[in-house]
């Protein structure tokens, strides 16, 4: 049982590998006697009184209840008119603010050493509006929808975060230079939030300019903030610099609420045979303790983490090693 | 003098290292023997009969003509109300397929050495439309716009080039889990081009996986065919894994005509110091050859201008060496 006080926290394990990567999670957190206690729930849409597809009330109300979740990998089921599912709990709890850290692992090599960025991006509009229109036969448009309120938003979440964790910088990411009234807001946006910020550094570069210098020279890069879509595409790289999704964690932040997640794949080939990493989601429950200021448990739990991974006979298939995923959980309790 | 019968070949030297580029591969040109004239020209904006800013005629005239040109980098003057001079370029002459090839140079070393891609960009639409409105105070748009006509286009180009080029795979990379109809036309019109070619392997996937894949095991790849901005910036960062834009060629292709050129910046700061590197130009000039079927000029002009690169004495300060432009270029004409 848990202390009481315990605060509870909303668990959507997933699809796939979801629920042996959650029940890994779990057992490393009872391992470090975490206060907290979860509430599992299923988040399968299913059809409502409209004849609908959408997600079950139960977990919409204990998301909203709890506040806080951790989320493993969801499927979206093709062709039952629905969009995807991670999307649509990004919109569903207003999670403006996608935040994924990725840093050069010392236990895990790569041909980076030096990789410490964090990207935060737009999470609720820009190329994901789901706008779009086929105007006449063979031309379809997609809307990029760009707002001050969201841009403002997350700007200052941007210059937030670095100032609670000690960051120098803040990088925009932008391509004002050909979308100048959508980027061009974004960016003015994020100019106008750093002038509050004057002990934070602020510049401002394109997003071709930050993918080729990342890939050169990373250390470069501090924490960066930009729209929707490139918020997607500069996560991944950054994730492949230092070792892929399995090992990178992400929070959704909202006004009312916040989601972490593991953005890999529900790998559903290996799903159910004990080969799964853990880590992302692991580091993306650490994540949530920050958030929750638990940070005793989430330094203990980060360093156990960190440790097995760099006595390299605990690492997993998709980090080139031959533990289960439950070898490589025990080994991380066993530390606690 | 040009033996009788040489081609006239546009070139538009640029702005700020332009000029010493230009001259620099028109003197290894020469060296060359290469059968072709220069014909020089001016597209700096100016003021037309209706008051608006545009590209001269005489360069329109000249690029018609010849139907082949070598653009150096162009500077967009700020705040004249017109857009970046080197779309403006791609949209007046319909340049409809950007291809830039990114080779890892055995005589440069960098974190990578097994880069071989070529990035296949759509040119003339997708998020370049240049549509955009304010719908209220706070609320902007850009529309993306993808049509049939041109992403058939750009994709037999890609298929072409593939089988024209010896090359095995063409990946097409998309967001059509995001922008379904958009991204999705585009998608569909890959995939019907696919058919018509079964001796080139065909893949799609998504431009995150992409960014993410690349920097980890960039030897997956081979020629990639996408819209508009997702070609932008991979090539960039394919750029950036071989040494940056100061090594990568690329071609502008038309139905009309075909334009070359380096896509690195103006450079400003280094302008007539004879510092700046002329091999980015060197090699568009190269694939120039090679779309006017000079091979032998082109592969003999290559060869030389990789073992100068090779030798590394002769390495411009991009590239971490102390050679000025004038050395190196000397070095490759000795060596013609
Ligand atoms: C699953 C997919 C819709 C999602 C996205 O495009 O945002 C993913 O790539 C991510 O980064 O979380
Ligand atoms: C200069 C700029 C408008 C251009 C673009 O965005 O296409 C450049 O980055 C390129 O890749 O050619």
């Amino acid at each position: 049982g848990y202390a009481s006080g315990a605060r509870k926290v909303t668990l959507i394990p997933g699809d796939g590998i979801g629920p042996e990567i959650s029940a890994a999670v779990q057992k490393i957190f009872t391992a470090a006697s975490v206060p907290i206690e979860w509430e599992a729930v299923d988040v399968t849409p299913v059809r409502g009184p409209d004849g609908k597809f959408g997600i079950p009330q139960a977990a919409i109300d204990s998301v909203n209840t709890n506040k806080i979740g951790l989320k493993g990998p969801l499927m979206t089921p093709v062709g039952k008119g629905h969009r995807s599912l991670n999307l649509a709990l990004r919109k569903e709890f207003n999670l403006y603010a996608n935040v994924r850290p990725c840093r050069s692992l010392e236990g895990y090599k790569t041909l980076y050493d030096d990789v410490d960025v964090v990207t935060i991006r737009e999470n609720t509009e820009g190329e994901y509006s789901g706008i779009e229109h086929e105007i006449v036969d063979g031309v379809v448009q997609s809307i990029k929808l760009i707002t001050e309120e969201a841009s403002m938003r997350v700007a200052d979440y941007a210059f937030q975060y670095a100032k609670n964790n000690n960051r120098k910088k803040v990088t925009v990411v932008h391509k004002a230079n050909i979308m100048r009234m959508s980027d061009g807001l974004f960016l003015r946006c994020v100019r106008d939030t750093a002038k509050k910020y004057p002990e934070i550094q602020f510049e401002e570069r394109y997003l071709d300019t930050v993918c080729l210098n990342m890939v050169q020279n990373p250390g470069k890069y501090d924490v960066l903030v930009m729209p929707n879509l490139y918020g997607d595409i500069l996560s991944d790289m950054c994730a492949g610099l230092v070792g892929g999704l399995g090992l990178t964690p992400s929070g959704n932040m909202g006004l009312n609420g916040a989601l972490f997640e593991s953005v890999h794949g529900t790998a559903p080939d290996i799903a159910g045979k004990d080969l799964a990493n853990p880590t992302a989601l692991l580091l993306s429950a650490v994540m949530m303790l920050r958030h929750m200021e638990l940070n005793s448990y989430a330094d203990k739990i980060e360093r156990a983490a960190f440790e097995t991974i760099k006595e390299s006979k605990y690492l997993t298939g998709d980090l080139g090693g031959k533990a289960k995923c439950s070898e490589f959980t025990n080994e991380i309790c066993a530390k606690l």
